[in-house]
């Protein structure tokens, strides 16, 4: 069984899930299917994911041939940075759960700290960072973090689209910024979370708020070397540690499960993605066993402050948009 | 003659002053009276140092001789913690302006990012972190970052009370979410900046919004080892640090020297505090230099992240106040 946290909501949330970044518009929907089959209950997917339609259909094929309730699923998902004006909050999130095919996410975030000119999905779907097709322009706008929270509460208190709300990539300031007016405390906050990037003060903090983490790219440089991303393909693979794989070879566990369970046994929820059954399997069942604390201490100590996902690793900027 | 950066506000900013933190009560009037007599114009006060009444008296001595006029001196203070409600902003920049002895301050900032319980002057003054005497309690107050600006926007526009504001120890983000709802930009934000904690994205970020940085620890772990820190003590001097004294012999400079004009030509201004005379002269002519490029790039890669100022190392804290 996959453990569960519970959620400053009240709602129970599984530390796995599915992670579906990157995951191919082609295989999305069968990948999702396979998930659910082989044990995965929370789905954490996006607007900007651009594949939110085809995973509804995966968990569709899957409820229709019995295999789960929508009631026994966890469906997160995310506000994307063009939408985040009072009023493009509530009718971008009906058209997400309109492309799921469901009637409320479990968990909606504000995917960036990041307020960009609104596109309307009739132009460009999902909008991406750029105000035109060529990715050369980009245009802020001046929905504040509190106008948007207040329209991510409006979806928990007034429409139900969303049982809890949190945010994605926010810094520890703005987070305790956000407490100060916040009417529903943030549930969640996504983070880059590994052993070279393990942000034990961020961590410490939301715990003591009351908030759960979750971590995306546990397993490092590896989900960014697709990206042909210089950093990523300079630092040692996080499979291939030398304290990771010893702590893998002493537990008869693989360097995945080891990263996952690295955080889970640290109170921190992780979304894996796989496309082998094998290793969804394996990433899903990275709960079944403990790493003593000497060994937790050892890979904690892995930490060179190493952040992947930062907007000038993608492009060129000189905006604050500064994820850590 | 020292170097001048043209704020965003229009008023032109020293780019080396001269910092009040830890001077004591005792020394401070004839340590500011020395420091003008040297050449410098800036003082970089606060509230929370608990000198600015000493620092006023030092001064008044300098202008009442004849050395300076009001208008040569460029004198900051700031906000502290507790006075972040909006009420509570004009009336304690009014107690400051009279320890000074001033009727307006050059530079105005919001010292932290985090809003604490009112403390009346007449109870604890300056109040410090703790709501009791003996340090074991600290409450927070609600009243948000855009609330304390709005207030600070109004020291310029209604009273002249201060003809520049800017913030201390904020996060990019926070900046960011600021700059939405604010009528009147940052012209300065002041962070921990050494050649240990080089920040070179926030720094590019603030340069493109056009903010100017003022770096405070620019000795780094120096000016922590009188607080008895551990981790000051366990990083290697900058003063005795290898490429640091190497550039500082090729130039036939002072480290100290080495250390502030690294940071003046990348745009930087700073405020070093000294009390011996000989050391004041040296740090305020340490901009009739220059350190080529190849120079300023061996120092800015002895970047380690190595924060000193963070509330984590004064204190026990699960709170959220990250300074960085």
């Amino acid at each position: 069984m996959t453990p569960t946290v519970k959620l400053n909501s009240g709602h129970e949330m599984p530390l796995v899930g599915f992670g579906l970044w990157k995951v191919d518009n082609s295989t999305c929907a069968d990948t999702v299917y396979k998930a659910i089959k082989a044990g995965y209950r929370l789905f954490d997917g996006a607007c900007d994911y651009g594949n939110e339609a085809e995973c509804g259909a995966g968990i569709r094929r899957a409820i229709e041939e019995g295999l789960v309730t929508r009631s026994d699923l966890f469906i997160v998902s995310k506000l994307w940075n063009t939408f985040h004006e009072a009023s493009r909050v509530e009718p971008i999130c009906r058209k997400q759960l309109a492309d799921w095919g469901i009637d409320y996410f479990d968990l909606y975030l504000i995917h960036f700290p990041v307020a960009l000119e609104y596109i309307d999905p009739s132009v460009r779907y999902p909008p991406g960072w750029f105000v035109d097709d060529a990715g050369t322009e980009i245009r802020s706008s001046k929905a504040t973090i509190q106008e948007t929270w207040q329209a991510m509460e409006a979806l928990v208190q007034d429409g139900g689209l969303a049982r809890s709300i949190g945010v994605s990539n926010f810094q520890a300031q703005l987070i305790y910024d956000l407490l100060r007016y916040a009417r529903i405390k943030p549930a969640t906050l996504q983070i880059e979370h590994h052993p070279y990037l393990v942000q034990p003060l961020l961590l410490k903090a939301a715990v003591a708020e009351g908030i759960t983490i979750t971590a995306y790219s546990s397993f490092g440089p590896a989900g960014f070397i697709e990206l042909d991303m210089a950093r990523a393909k300079q630092a040692t693979p996080l499979m291939e540690e030398a304290t990771i794989k010893k702590v893998a070879e002493k537990l008869g566990k693989t360097p995945a499960q080891v990263l996952l369970r690295w955080a889970t046994q640290r109170g921190v929820a992780v979304i894996p993605k796989s496309s082998s059954e094998t290793r969804m399997k394996e990433n899903l069942e990275s709960s079944d066993f403990d790493i003593v604390a000497e060994d937790l201490e050892a890979i904690s100590s892995l930490n060179l402050g190493l952040r992947f996902n930062q907007p000038t690793n993608y492009f060129p900027t000189d905006k604050l948009w500064i994820f850590g």
